[in-house]
């Protein structure tokens, strides 16, 4: 057993593949074509979204068994073709779930209460109250779209505001519980006062919030997204905003990131959301906690030990 | 029974006291000064903070029976006085403890996961992932100094954490709960990493956090203030952010403010804690919210009601 770690992973991670006396080799820099060449010697892969595995990739490698995803999204690797070969894919998302959970409900309170828009007042010898009156998360009716590890962290988070949580999952049935309730999307559309979004990224879910989904929305309402940018279509989310359907939204990752995350490429929607008072955007940041770097390692140490 | 009411209030009260035939007349520029030639025609005064009740004021006061604030602080009035003249002073701090509760864990949050900042980051056109790495609230340990209407909202608001939360009240024992435990100060300066503040301000809770406090900590702490200015002394936390006793701060009140609390007097003190990292001032804003303005209202209402 060889596995190939192409993305920086914490410590925690190399101490226990020593632990468990399992062989890997750090290639932080090769490309996809570089490794390549290489490939067919490791038996596993763990990546984070440094490199992009598509069937070329995968066909080549010869001994792979799994790829094992030190975070959650797996958008960068071709996943059906990976299952065609038998090669085993999974991430580790129960990892930063909690991080992101909290991060969201963070980014609500932010903009509910007007913390980050009034601290940046206070920050420029600005001292007004009356004009920054918050409104509270109390009694509102909370939409979770997606209600896998993410989702349900942040239904948890929810807990102590007497909030109505209503789910929608594509892929899931039968968890209501005390808290949540289990809903379609219309149900979301009729009631909900904000919606966060907790799905992949595929063709199913790019662009999932649109004109149309806005356009169906009963209520203005507030938007959360920390799952993956190209969910959301910045230009109707501008126009959702100006024609103020949108009251305000809490954005941790967005379209215009570049696949390796580390850059934005802007333009005018980006430059827009940016100015708007009403809009916090953080750079792809909720899952990365000093916990979730321990977790995650554990996790998949987990997973891969389960494997062999 | 006819009323005077002092400050801004939202109309939801003047309708209540229309609904109630409640006399009562609008003085919102006076100074007590100028107050004190009419008080005498009044049974109740409805305030907030604008003006200052004083012992000379309330021995003027000859008919009356009440002081009810609409918000919670009640540092403006004489209250030792006020009670020997058998004038009855209440606040109405359950109605905007949710407000604050939530503002709280907002700052928290901000703080924790890096929200503020690395967003400002954002606007300045800096995406920097690795450096803005959060850390979790959840197993933390909360120190709640005040386990009234806002300390008890605050602690509501932590149940989806996982948190240990300890409370000490001076005033108050017996109410431990699931979520709760009651604990001396001792104890919180044992095991907390977070101490929140919710005590009134007067002679007894005057720089609480002082040196002397934060020396008493055993563990580098954040500090999260929703109270009263003064109960922190900011040259004692500028020198704990200096020596990193403490990590962070999130401050919806500080020592700076004036009694109206619509204006800051800065030093270099609080230039100091402007620009810090991790340091969030919001302006006083934490017990407003569209909500708290309507529920303040009932609360006084109803308790004039059960006094006349």
């Amino acid at each position: 057993m060889k596995i190939l770690i192409t993305d920086e992973v914490d410590s925690l991670l190399i101490r226990l593949l020593n632990k468990y006396n399992l062989e890997y080799e750090l290639n932080l820099t090769d490309s996809s074509e570089k490794l390549l060449q290489v490939i067919q010697e490791f038996d596993g892969l763990i990546v984070r979204n440094r490199i992009k595995i598509n069937s070329k990739f995968l066909y080549k490698s010869k001994n792979l068994k799994f790829i094992a995803r030190y975070g959650s999204g797996m958008e960068s690797f071709d996943i059906e073709t990976a299952e065609k070969l038998g090669i085993q894919c999974f991430n580790s998302g129960e990892g930063n779930a909690n991080a992101v959970g909290e991060h969201c409900l963070g980014l609500l309170l932010s903009l509910f209460h007007k913390i980050y828009y009034a601290a940046n007042q206070v920050k420029n010898n600005i001292w007004e109250r009356e004009k920054n009156r918050g409104i509270e998360l109390e009694n509102k009716i909370v939409g979770i779209i997606g209600y896998g590890h993410t989702g349900q962290a942040f239904a948890q988070k929810l807990k102590g505001f007497n909030c109505s949580i209503l789910s929608y999952d594509k892929y899931k049935t039968g968890f209501s519980n005390k808290f949540v309730h289990e809903a379609d999307l219309q149900m979301l559309y009729e009631n909900c006062d904000i919606i966060s979004l907790h799905v992949p990224f595929n063709q199913e879910t790019k662009y999932l919030i649109n004109d149309d989904f806005i356009c169906k929305m009963k209520k203005p309402f507030y938007l959360l997204n920390t799952s993956r940018g190209g969910i959301v279509s910045n230009n109707d989310l501008v126009k959702g905003l100006k024609n103020k359907k949108i009251i305000g939204a809490g954005l941790d990752v967005i379209e215009n990131e570049n696949f390796k995350f580390n850059k934005i490429n802007a333009d005018l929607d980006f430059n827009y959301l940016l100015n708007c008072k009403n809009v916090i955007i953080t750079p792809h940041i909720a899952g990365l906690s000093k916990e979730s770097n321990k977790k995650l390692s554990k996790v998949l140490i987990h997973k891969i030990l389960k494997l062999i």
